[in-house]
């Protein structure tokens, strides 16, 4: 399995740039050196001399570092390492209108995945202030008339069980998959015979509400059981 | 909802270099002026121009779009845009060497999510082929003698269950976060008292066979109740 992970890093050496080479030994040496975070690493011009290359080369790969958070420029102390914000490069590129179909297919498969999944999770971190919170969801969707209030309400229910869950790295991906999910909600709307599942919002907060973590799974797995059916 | 997601991409202003502030704007053009995969994007010194910035900064922010995946060279044609790798910028920076306690504790948080909700993907795809690989690792699990053996068996156990599910993305995703989880099963074998889940792997094989999806996410969750118990 460390092989296959090998792989998706590599790419045809014709394709690399220079940029891309002195990126690819920046994290090399990251690791190695097992430099951890807040500790220096060197200045551009010392890399540009280690490595043989211009210090623009050097700059251009510092700048993707930089992009992607793992590193920062501190007054005084140079270039640091710091805490990779891991949503970071994600959040740049997840725009549906940019996606292939096949991956937003993907991407709203993974949702579905994560819903059925993240029951023990809430259970574990729920309060009453979130249940509170899905209550006046349920009673908005009930006297929405409109369309896009529907949708709007089926969106915020779905984000709040996220926030329910106590997990930044999680509710953050699901924000950054947000317009994902926007567009297939959207997309499903305008289907003449969408289906609902036979679980409704009502009937998951009834269940969360209750101490039995068990029933989460399956009771969310009907709720989403008009998705499925497209896979 | 769109507002959390907009205040995501928010940064303090003081912090912008140029080259972030060129990279925001070509994302923005990117999607407002609704340019697709394949067509071209404008060259770097017309960018230049437009924006009133030198053509080394333009250089910068396009190379870190290009890092993304976002776009291409490509001869006679110049720059084009291209369906962006989504976990491109992902992999570069989830090792869990540089990684926070507090991230990597959400990410291994969301594996238990995804596995409790993988079955749905699983049972829609599943060929004879995957099952038997599975048997053949439980097989390899049951006369394995040494600890680094059985956790070889635990990671290919459950990365086949990826495998199965279909979904590159997701794989994908699950193979980035494959050091995560290794760093966890590793430590976890060094603790004295590692529980063990009531459901076993061969457990879940059957449950796989069967054609009963059902059964499977609440098995996965008594599979991995030894780590939830952590929550």
């Amino acid at each position: 399995m460390k092989g296959d992970q090998d792989l998706y890093t590599l790419q045809p050496i014709a394709s690399l740039t220079m940029a891309d080479q002195v990126e690819a030994q920046l994290h090399e040496y990251i690791i190695k050196r097992a430099i951890r975070p807040g500790d220096a690493i060197p200045k551009e011009q010392e890399l540009a001399d280690a490595l043989g290359v211009s210090r623009n080369v050097v700059r251009e790969a510092l700048s993707r570092l930089r992009m992607l958070g793992l590193i920062d420029s501190k007054k005084k102390r140079g270039m640091i390492l710091t805490r990779p914000d891991v949503m970071k490069g994600l959040e740049r590129i997840l725009h549906p209108a940019i996606l292939d179909e096949q991956v937003r297919k993907q991407l709203f498969e993974l949702r579905l995945v994560l819903e059925v999944g993240l029951g023990d999770l809430i259970f574990a971190r729920k309060t009453e202030v979130h249940l509170k919170k899905l209550d006046a969801i349920v009673e908005r969707e009930r006297k929405a008339t409109t369309q896009i209030e529907k949708i709007r309400c089926e969106l915020d229910f779905h984000s709040t069980l996220y926030e329910m869950a106590g997990n930044d790295t999680l509710k953050r991906f699901q924000t950054i998959l947000l317009p994902v999910f926007e567009y297939v909600v959207e997309y499903e709307s305008k289907l003449q015979h969408t289906s609902v599942g036979s679980v409704t919002h009502a009937d998951l907060v009834k269940i969360l509400y209750s101490n039995n973590a068990e029933e989460f799974p399956n009771a969310m797995r009907k709720h989403l059981s008009p998705h499925f059916q497209h896979l």
